[in-house]
């Protein structure tokens, strides 16, 4: 949403003098990705995303996400990966923040994806999760459902109640239901675990790019899928299911990766998407209570994915899943 | 500062259609200007600067601006011109709000000039000044003197005794000398009015781009000089002043205009140097009281021109405008 911390353009100069990028011909702070600051840098050699990392990204997790994108990015898939300085540093110190100078992909965040966006979504996360196989690093999943419990006790009943009447006792059945049936033990590999349409660029409908890697973990890829089903197939209030967009995204994933009865069974895959609903639901449930109305990052609304979970809970919906 | 108005990329690809642009290939809020919203647009062909217009300019000033940034572009000057679309349209309208599509100008917008880089932007303030010397069209300066009594009477004289004890007086006094000795008869042409250096773009020392011409008008072209003084040649607080970069101001400027002893006479350069801090003072001053903390937009402190209406003022300084 917004630059938070300001750099003079003789500190980024100055800063690009550590790699072999060219001189910088203009830098730009641009509104995106609500988590960290953001300037677009062109040199006389390329342009590049200059990020500066703020409170939600530990820069202790960097290491893992470096090394999944140089991956995937070797595997030939259009992620962004860091730049090395001339001493092979990617993980630099400016204006106080630890900062990265990563890869320019150009492409297009699409607000309003059609069905073949959506296929081919759902083709460029199943492309991801092959290439990402043989990764061998591990990192938890902080947002994961071991967090959910103590989320939910964080925000509070009354302040669920408050957001909408109801809603404490729905969470409090949604998280029985995950206690009792997540695949917990199933195998777990790299994964997105935010893949939003604004985390997706594409040129028509063509994906030109899979960015903001800082919610990436170690977890089951199923539940990946999960993820972005709950992020493409509804209208950004959650009130309109599109069952075209579903059918594509799935059909997109399921091209490229092959459809393992109990890996991808129907109801295992509400269950994630009951998951994947409650993780957003949750995480907006607490930046809403704790952001001011007028503060300078939009506050997400919650309910968008209260909806999302009453759609996915509702016996008559299972068929979603079915192969 | 920031994005105000977010426009979806398929809108933004769709807009482009009307013009002769090639194809969306990426479109970046930027957070640019405190005074509109601003992408940063690249298409198949070129890149652009897509500005949609908030509040503060008024839609029937456009065709002013859009005029002189034409006269001076087509004379060489490095200005953004508007984009006509295919019908030859130049102001269109997008998510409700007025629109232009401009030329991108690459360059760095600089923190803290060098004496170098001032005598570079005194030679383009010059140049801006004699290519738009035969340019026919006026617009008056609604932020000129005839304006400041109004202004300080509107913030009033307890808000800005809140802001500094005294400060109500000084404005008084500076007033009463402006309405005295201001040169209103001497000849008008057209001005920037707002030359600070973020509204200059530069290449090493080389000037690049002059940007944001959304106050400019016709005025006493000593005074846009005097503006830029005041914008250039002290600390962002105002509180120090660089003898290096007001002579290499100078300088340049008057490498560029004839130096008549009449129209620039030190003490003429001296009052009009008081009416451009007064001017900032008070549109600071005004911004300040009606701005809460905690919005979106940085408050800029207004006490940074009272240090330079204080400089200016002190008769000991009387030499800075000496030929």
């Amino acid at each position: 949403m917004a630059v938070y911390t300001r750099v003079a353009s003789e500190d980024i100069a100055t800063f690009l003098e550590r790699y072999d990028v060219g001189t910088l011909r203009s830098a730009k702070g641009i509104a995106e990705g609500v988590e960290n600051s953001n300037y677009l840098i062109e040199t006389s050699k390329d342009r590049y995303i200059l990020t500066l990392y703020e409170k939600r990204v530990d820069p202790a997790d960097l290491p893992f996400f470096i090394a999944l994108l140089d991956h995937l990015a070797e595997r030939g898939l259009a992620v962004p990966p860091m730049i090395a300085d001339k001493n092979g540093e990617k993980i630099q110190t400016l204006a106080g923040r630890t900062a990265c100078l990563i890869r320019y992909l150009p492409g297009i965040s699409l607000t309003q994806p059609t069905a073949e966006q959506a296929l081919s979504a759902g083709r460029a996360l199943g492309d991801m999760h092959l290439a990402a196989e043989d990764f061998s690093m591990q990192r938890a999943n902080s947002m994961g459902p071991e967090s959910w419990h103590a989320l939910a006790e964080d925000i509070g009943a009354d302040a669920l109640q408050e957001i909408s009447p109801g809603l404490a006792d729905v969470i409090a059945i949604t998280l029985a239901d995950i206690d009792a049936h997540w695949p917990a033990d199933a195998p777990k590999s790299p994964i997105h675990a935010d893949l939003f349409p604004d985390n997706v660029l594409m040129l028509g409908d063509d994906v030109t790019g899979i960015i903001d890697f800082y919610f990436s973990c170690t977890d089951i890829r199923a539940y990946d899928l999960a993820v972005t089903h709950s992020a493409w197939c509804f209208s950004e209030d959650g009130a309109h299911f599109d069952k075209a967009i579903s059918e594509a995204l799935l059909d997109g994933y399921f091209s490229v990766i092959a459809r393992e009865p109990q890996e991808f069974a129907a109801d295992r895959l509400t269950l994630l998407a009951r998951g994947a609903a409650l993780r957003f639901l949750l995480s907006r449930a607490y930046d809403w209570i704790h952001t001011p109305p007028d503060a300078l990052v939009t506050r997400k609304d919650p309910m968008a994915f209260a909806h999302r979970l009453a759609f996915y809970s509702d016996p008559a919906r299972a068929n979603i899943f079915a192969a």
